[in-house]
């Protein structure tokens, strides 16, 4: 994320319910953890973190120019524990590119959001792409009752095609539309599917919904994740919340999403700074937990170098390099203990370290990387040798 | 820490209260915000992570080999808002280095922790070191009743020395301890106070923490740290929990320190996997007071390029230039919206990037390092001269 220029900022755990009811629904408001701080205000465990960062590029970021790219990192607390998988809490890394619209923040935040999925390790990962106005366009076209058709988005969210097809069989009038929401569960696939829907859809808010998929498809293949990505029309999330393009990213053994996200224009209004906006969520916890099945650890990156030394003037040439191998950014361990050189060799596999340097109380160290046989070398050679062999 | 060879590990945010029973004392616990889950258990919000970690390594990592080196980076809340500088929450980053003893151990974490507040971006800073068991030593060896010896703890630790006074007058014996009693206050300094303790002590105890001290001094000298380290015998901490050397990290401005650590033999045995420990935490939100009272923000690593762009080709340029530079480690922008070259100028310095690429519908693109004059130059040339720039 920092390499995309998304800038890491922390938000409270604990916040005031009156930020946390400007910034979440219903239901999200439901699953939140409250309790009675020491003043006697009433206030919770934050659920996510998006609204927090809202608050935040609203209030004391105010002043600073829009758009903002923030990122963050931390658990969030949900009294529905099926929700995370049967945990209190769970551990969430995000970024909300905000003040920005159209499809290439759009593109952006979904390239991102598939580099991010690819750091944490998992081999094989899918992103799905819709779009809440295509949905939208279509309710306002369909001349339903107001009853029937929250009656007809329940269907569709529980994907319950029977009790949906037969809540459009009573419906007097037969439009395109109609037509549309029974094939919902089709309109999934690549290109092609935004050709069908275009054929079949008559209201302005729809098409220009397919014509901003369109957009954002290409720049996608332009960011090189064409073969990851998905068009997924039926998609239906919280549409109350999201205003555009959203999208949800799976791992190999899909189930449940490990990472979400989507355009949220109506947000940051609510705290005083209108401005359009979009972001995602990865579910660390849940890549983990995928990672586990797998039989497979995430990426921790190896050591560069285990540094071990005897006697006093080893360990100050010991320390000595050390400081320099970190000065150039590399990671390195010093011995706690004395060691001999053939002890060090077990040490440096047991740490797992790349090079293994061991200092004896004399000029030369002694330096093998991995594998290799080891060489006598001045240790003030030793840097750049290690560098070397590490790029 | 990463480049110290330090893992990070995440620990929850709510723990279960027979967890932190076992670790923490009774003031630790009494500060802690409980509350009961939805199966009707008591847990809490952490209030510090070391616990935690130990407890995450005697428990899940017990099969990983010592010693191990772990970090941590999250929120802390306390119901004692004074604690915290007025804050339910804080944010601590923090580091343990489990099962390794000695000196070569101990200077490490300060070391580190020096290394860590450098990083933070305040300018200057000072470290006192001290050690628990050079008090246990003295207060082993003066003969008083236990009531009395209560008292001169709580007396030295509020540094009430007029009570302290006139509870060692009453006392009928006068040893060398009763006189290093008293002079607790002045035991701080550069190494000469080693010396000036070391003539007054006559009990092993203490004398071992003088020895031990002198070794970590020794070793802070060659870490690079002599300058910032000065030595504090008369330190009280809280001492059922530390075991050895112990220290404490001070900004400019001193007051309440913003970094404190030190050997914890003890704790790992709580939980079942019995090994020496030191480790330290920094407290962000400290620094982070300390560096707006200056007048300075925290140190934010500035973009190393802001590309903008115009037209489909331009766009497509720009998101491939982008790629290369992250695949290269730099951070990067592409505008999300298209700009002419002119207008990209201001759009640059105001994202704070060190170089500015545009990238219009024709094959070359233009490039102009900060203050520097723009240049013309083929696309997949641009991040090798950004990149021999930025080293």
């Amino acid at each position: 994320m920092r390499r995309w220029g998304y800038r890491h900022v922390i938000t409270p755990l604990v916040e005031s319910m009156d930020v946390l009811d400007l910034g979440l629904g219903v239901e999200g408001r439901r699953r939140l953890f409250k309790f009675t701080d020491s003043r006697g205000d009433v206030v919770a465990l934050v659920g996510e973190r998006t609204v927090p960062v809202a608050r935040l590029a609203a209030g004391k970021l105010r002043g600073a120019a829009l758009p903002l790219r923030l990122c963050y990192a931390g658990p969030v607390v949900s009294t529905d524990e099926a929700r995370f998988q049967h945990r209190r809490e769970t551990y969430q890394v995000g970024a909300e590119l905000i003040g920005a619209s159209g499809a290439v923040a759009d593109a952006e935040v979904i390239a991102l959001a598939a580099r991010c999925m690819e750091a944490t390790g998992i081999r094989r990962y899918q992103i799905e792409v819709g779009h809440a106005e295509f949905f939208h366009g279509i309710m306002d076209a369909v001349r339903l009752p107001d009853g029937v058709k929250a009656a007809v988005r329940a269907a569709l969210a529980a994907r319950d095609f029977v009790t949906l097809e037969s809540l459009l069989e009573d419906t007097p009038l037969r439009s395109a539309e109609h037509e549309l929401l029974l094939r919902f569960p089709a309109l999934r696939g690549g290109l092609e599917i935004l050709d069908a829907a275009a054929g079949l859809v008559r209201n302005e808010r729809s098409q220009r919904a397919l014509d901003e998929l369109r957009s954002v498809h290409g720049l996608l293949v332009e960011h090189g994740i064409g073969e990851v990505v998905s068009l997924d029309l039926g998609a239906l999330r919280d549409f109350d919340y999201y205003t555009g393009v959203i999208f949800e990213g799976y791992g190999p053994d899909f189930g449940r999403p490990i990472a979400q996200g989507g355009r949220y224009d109506g947000l940051l209004a609510r705290f005083g700074r209108p401005a359009p906006a979009t972001g995602f969520v990865v579910q660390l916890d849940m890549v983990s937990d995928m990672l586990t099945r797998v039989g497979r650890t995430s990426a921790v990156p190896p050591l560069n170098a285990a540094i071990g030394w005897r006697g006093e003037e080893g360990l100050r040439t010991a320390l000595r390099i050390a400081a320099t191998l970190r000065l150039f950014g590399m990671r390195a361990v010093v011995d706690t203990e004395t060691r001999t050189a053939e002890n060090a060799k077990a040490w440096c596999e047991a740490v797992g370290a790349a090079n293994l340097v061991h200092c004896a109380d004399e000029p030369a160290v002694t330096w093998s990387a991995r594998g290799q046989r080891a060489r006598r070398l001045p240790p003030e050679q030793v840097a750049a040798r290690i560098a070397g062999g590490a790029t």
